[in-house]
Parts: C-alpha cells; sequence; structure tokens
C-alpha cells in the first residue's frame, strides 16, 4: 500500500525536490508482530530532519495518523513502513520559496527475509572503498542524499558479506552501509560520534539507552581500524535487523560475545 | 511538455531510486534562438555521470531523439531544457541489482528573467556558510544529491545577491551555488580544479576552451579567499547564464575587465 499526502497512488509529480534534488528525509520503520516499533523515535528524528533542512513540515500528526491507517491495512504481522517526506513541489532550481506543503509518502514493504543465522552466528562484514564525506549539517540525519551509500553497498555482491563498514576521510569508522555500528573493550560499549557524518539510528539511540540503563558503560567515541582490530566484540544495528553480531571482518573473527547476546535479549524484550 | 521514457506524463513511480537515493544525475540544457546548446557536451556528462555511478545507460541516442522532438514542440525561441537519467525503479535497499532500465525525464521550462544588467554592470556575490564536502569518487559529476546546495542557495533572498560563493572545507573556493567561477589575476584566467568537489561546468569547459584558442593562458589551479580578494576581474558561468561578471563580493568591489568581456563576446559569437 502506497500513500501519498493521503491520497493511495503510488507515483509523484516531476516537479518534486524529493527527485530534483534528494531534497527530503526519510524513515525505515519495522512493523513486527503487529506493532510500528519506535514509531516515536522516528518521527521525531524525521521531525529533526525537516528543520535541520529548514522544511516547514507541520503536519506531524496527519502523517501519524496516515501511518496508523496504512498499519491497520497491513496483511502479514510483519512488514517495512517506509516513510518519506520531501520539501514538495516547486519551482526550477536550488531556491525554495517554502510556499508548497511538503509531500508526504507511506509505503509497506515485505519484511526482508535474512537468514536466521545473521541473528545466531553473526555475520561477514568488509571494509568500503567509498568514503562518508564530511558534512556537520548534514551528519545525524536520515536525508534523500544517499549516493555514498549506493557506490558503497554496490562495491560487493557476495550474498556472504552482510554489511560494509564505511569511514570518513580520516580513516575513523562511521558506520555501515545501512546500519550502526559498535564495538565491546574491556566491558566497555563505543560506537562512533555522529557528528560530521553518519545517520544516527533510531536503534543505535535504542542500544545506548538499553545498555547506560543495564550499567553497562557506552561511550560515543573514535574508532580506528586498529580499535576495531583489537575489540573483543562487534555487533551491528539497524530498526529492521534488530543487532547482527559480528563473527568476522576481513580474515579477523571475532566470538560473539556476552553483552551483545545480552543486548539482543533485552531489545527483544523492550519489543515484546 | 514532459517526456518520461519517451511518454507524455508528468508523474514517477515513487520507487524510482532518482527519488529515494538521490540515485540519478541531471543535465540543464540551454535552448536558445531555437538550438539546444552545447547538446553533445551535455550528454558526454551525462554518460560520464552515469558510468561514473555504474548506471547501465544504453539509451542515449533514444534520448538524443526524445530531445529532439521535445524541442520541436517548443513554442519559444529561448527555454530550459532539463534532463534527468536515475537509474530507475528497484527493489528496496541500497543494493541495486542494475536489472531495469534507467529512467529518462525530458522537461522544458520557460528560460529565467534575469536582469539584462546582470551581463552588463555585472553582479553582486556573497560567500556561503555551507561547504561543499570532498568526494573524489562523486566531484565533477551533475548527480541528483544537491542539498549542499539547496543549504547554500538558502542561506539569502535578497534579489541584489546574484550568487554565493561554495568553498571546501579547507576554505578553498570551488565554485557557486550554480555556477562556476573564474578569476583574472596578471592577465592569466584561473578556475578552481574539480578533483574533491564541485560540477565540471559545461560552459566552464567552454570558456576554457575559448579562452586557450583565444592564447589567454588558463589553469586550473586552488583559489583562496585572498587569491579572490587580489583578482584583478571576477565572473562566473552556467549554461543558461552565460557569463556573469562580478562586480561586487561582499565589500570588496571589481571592474568588468578587459579579458571578461571579450569571452563574453566570443561567447556570443560561437553561440551563432
Amino acid at each position: 500500500m502506497i500513500l501519498i499526502n493521503g491520497k493511495t497512488e503510488d507515483r509523484i509529480d516531476i516537479a518534486d525536490r524529493g527527485l530534483q534534488y534528494g531534497d527530503g528525509v526519510f524513515e525505515t520503520i519495522a512493523y513486527r508482530n503487529g506493532i510500528a516499533e519506535f514509531l516515536e523515535q522516528h518521527l521525531q528524528r524525521l521531525q529533526l530532519g525537516c528543520k535541520t533542512l529548514s522544511i516547514n513540515f507541520e503536519q506531524i500528526d496527519t502523517l501519524r495518523f496516515e501511518i496508523d491507517s496504512v498499519c491497520e491495512h497491513l496483511n502479514h504481522d510483519n512488514a517495512v513502513i517506509k516513510v518519506i517526506v520531501t520539501r514538495g513541489t516547486g519551482s526550477r532550481g536550488y531556491f525554495s520559496l517554502n510556499d508548497s506543503e511538503p509531500t508526504r509518502i507511506i509505503s509497506t514493504h515485505p519484511f526482508p527475509k535474512y537468514p536466521e543465522r545473521h541473528q545466531t552466528e553473526g555475520v561477514y562484514l568488509r571494509f568500503c572503498s567509498q568514503t562518508l564525506s564530511s558534512n556537520r549539517k548534514l551528519a545525524g540525519i536520515k536525508h534523500l542524499n544517499r549516493l555514498e551509500q549506493v557506490i558503497a553497498r554496490n562495491e560487493w555482491d557476495d550474498p556472504e558479506i552482510a554489511e560494509g563498514i564505511m569511514s570518513d576521510p580520516d580513516e575513523n569508522i562511521i558506520e555501515c552501509t545501512m546500519s550502526n555500528i559498535f564495538i565491546v573493550e574491556s566491558g566497555s560499549l563505543y560506537t562512533p560520534a555522529i557528528i560530521e557524518a553518519g545517520i544516527a539510528g533510531v536503534m543505535r539511540a535504542q542500544i545506548i539507552q538499553l545498555a547506560s540503563r543495564s550499567g553497562i558503560s557506552v561511550e560515543e567515541h573514535p574508532i580506528s581500524r586498529k580499535a576495531l582490530a583489537a575489540a573483543e566484540e562487534v555487533f551491528v544495528c539497524n530498526s529492521i535487523i534488530g543487532i547482527w553480531p559480528v563473527h568476522s571482518i576481513s580474515n579477523k573473527h571475532y566470538p560473539i560475545g556476552f553483552i551483545t547476546k545480552f543486548l539482543q535479549k533485552s531489545l527483544a524484550e523492550t519489543a515484546k
């Protein structure tokens, strides 16, 4: 099902700035066991993204209502809900008068069929050549300019490789193509700070909160390749996959450790 | 008039990767006095962009035919032709199977009504706070990830300011929001090299060629703010505006010099 500004349709005006310039933001929400997980957190990030881009998005209640309505029409217990908000249609050129209403697009998709062993046995990662460029203004938000991720994700097509690690131009690890990354060292949890590049994932925030509440020290801290190689545990996360332990990165192997398993369990309980 | 994959329509599938990720390229072509100016140069850059993004675009002859057909239907002597090529529709996620045909979108727009004095008396520029991030792979091509330009262009709404200068994170001047920039110093022409950031404009290439052929030394060279302040002449260019001399940047004034006028004249003769 697709709703565009509340109407059942599947096409948008080519003048929409979402197409013309990638001038908008999106959210990918897990609909699991009949619930749109962390919906409010997703909507908050969406609003933050609009604010950052000066998109005058005042239809948040309408959007929430439309998402509920889409969920009611879902035939499955599990699905992916993708929400896009663009600046709307406008005159040609980068300058925006902000006089048109933002475009709301809600679409549902089958839940991706990842192998169960990704959760239990962990996944294999590689390093991507494509870097994430630094842009303090755009860092954190989930905007529609995603060519760097597209290029990085298309560096490999081996289905055995679940994710690719992306770094900034100074070789600090930032995230993976579609997920955030955490490492465990001396019993503490570390994840790269999202200041100059990367997306501040909803699941990432959830894990930071879960760990803190459980008395696990969590720090947002630069992670070098050396620190990654020395890590005791590594995992990646996003709203759809939850937590995937990492069993190897290139030739380096990692055990699926206690903290990773603990967080997977805590997350499953939170979702109940 | 709008043609999408050869058909007269004005809407595209929301699953198109152009909207989902800005996964595509575009060209803005001046149709002046009944001619699509520098069409082959635009198509060459479009193809280079597709190649860079690994978009399997083999419909260049079809696209050329469609542009000709759109031109034949134009009622005015002057118009803007915008061409977008996206990777097409695809499954959800950054990974692209490249099994769908790229989407071709051709739209025509009224020629913008810039004041005549922009050409004769020159324009006023400002410096933008928004920087251009560095990405060697994406530099040069005219892809659809244009949030940096959108943010920069929306830093001002004073119609007296014609353009904004954008720099890389090291404060090297790269270009303006919608145009390339040249300076004249000791009778030689300089323009920033487009290696890490910026768009390699079709008009920029044309001016480099025109100048070289006329015996004017042209160099692609980093331009600092200091070099800009010390310049004898400054101008900006793109396919639509041609050449706009710059009469001031913030509080610094420039004369409209001999080389700028000479290139304006040469360009007008080339277009005949």
